[in-house]
């Protein structure tokens, strides 16, 4: 029996990534988020929900771009401090020391320091209620070599990134590998016919 | 210098859940996604993107409801024979044994045995390519109490949800505990104003 916890935002994991963006004068801005999933495979999207109050969702509407930089749980005190300031106050870039880096692809600059980033033009915005939808269209994908295995795949316990708990407010690592998709069920799929579906 | 892997899908973590519907007959369908993600804080919100071809898809719009459960590592192999075949075609809770239990509050039903679950009304439907997103309103959330912790949070270490690496087609488990979030990166917000910001 099943206990309700009551209707909330809650999911496991949720991404704890990083939106890259331009102000108007061109300043750099870096904000933590957790609501974001990738949306679409066709055009490869992302989608990444921000409160209109933050800099970032005005940014995002000026230069109908955004990155998304990936961290590793290595790195949660400086991801923890993006997500706790705006950058209408403070130059997030100077207080931390990280590199913001101009993408040659989009109008936005990504993370140099954090291992993994997604390079996304405004494909789609959304207005959902407290959070607006930003739909971006992934032009490219980039990482550390570090990051990457012998086939050139990213490999999530090279860089241990992060989930985020919205029940706790915590940082959860990504942790090892359990099995490969489309593979360890397949004995399954070999049940005889059901007689009760056409 | 970071390496281009060119334009795709690519995140870590990505959430392993499992869509709950009902089609037209009133026969109780699951289907395995990673395209997904908290997208709206009030209303509470997940965002779920499916092809147009799934029978998910189908019954989404016809019952303007889902659920979304989300399963253990322990329960990896249940998990990919769901995202291996269509409910068109078999009744995949007959083949994996699987309890569909019907949500009081929305029209579909929900994997008993899972751990977690969110009961969703579909909010929104985005039309975005090859993927709709589904954008649902969490009306409840719903725990076995073996995953919740002293205070009545869920814990994701007592059920060690999954992750979808896309460019491997891999299981991760989620691993341990990090950090407290608006804590650990405290001490930063103690640096002193910038000259250089407004």
């Amino acid at each position: 029996m099943k206990k309700s916890l009551g209707a909330q935002t809650l999911l496991h994991p949720t991404p704890v990534i990083v939106v890259g963006t331009y102000d108007t004068a061109g300043r750099p801005n870096a904000m933590t988020a957790a609501w974001a999933g990738i949306c679409c495979s066709q055009p490869p999207c992302i989608g990444v929900a921000l409160r209109r109050a933050t800099y970032t969702h005005e940014n995002i509407l000026h230069r109908r771009a955004f990155t998304v930089s990936v961290p590793s749980r290595d790195q949660v005190r400086l991801v923890d401090y993006l997500g706790m300031v705006s950058g209408r106050a403070v130059d997030k870039f100077r207080v931390t020391g990280l590199t913001p880096t101009r993408s040659l692809l989009v109008d936005a600059p990504y993370v140099e320091e954090f291992p993994l980033v997604l390079e996304c033009r405004l494909y789609r915005n959304v207005e959902l209620g407290l959070h607006t939808l930003f739909v971006g269209e992934i032009v490219d994908v980039k990482a550390d070599p570090r990051i990457l295995d012998d086939q050139g795949h990213t490999d999530p316990e090279r860089f241990r990134p992060l989930s985020y708990a919205p029940d706790t407010q915590s940082y959860y690592e990504l942790g090892g590998f359990v099995a490969r998709a489309f593979a360890v069920g397949q004995e399954l799929t070999l049940q005889p016919p059901d007689p009760h579906v056409a």
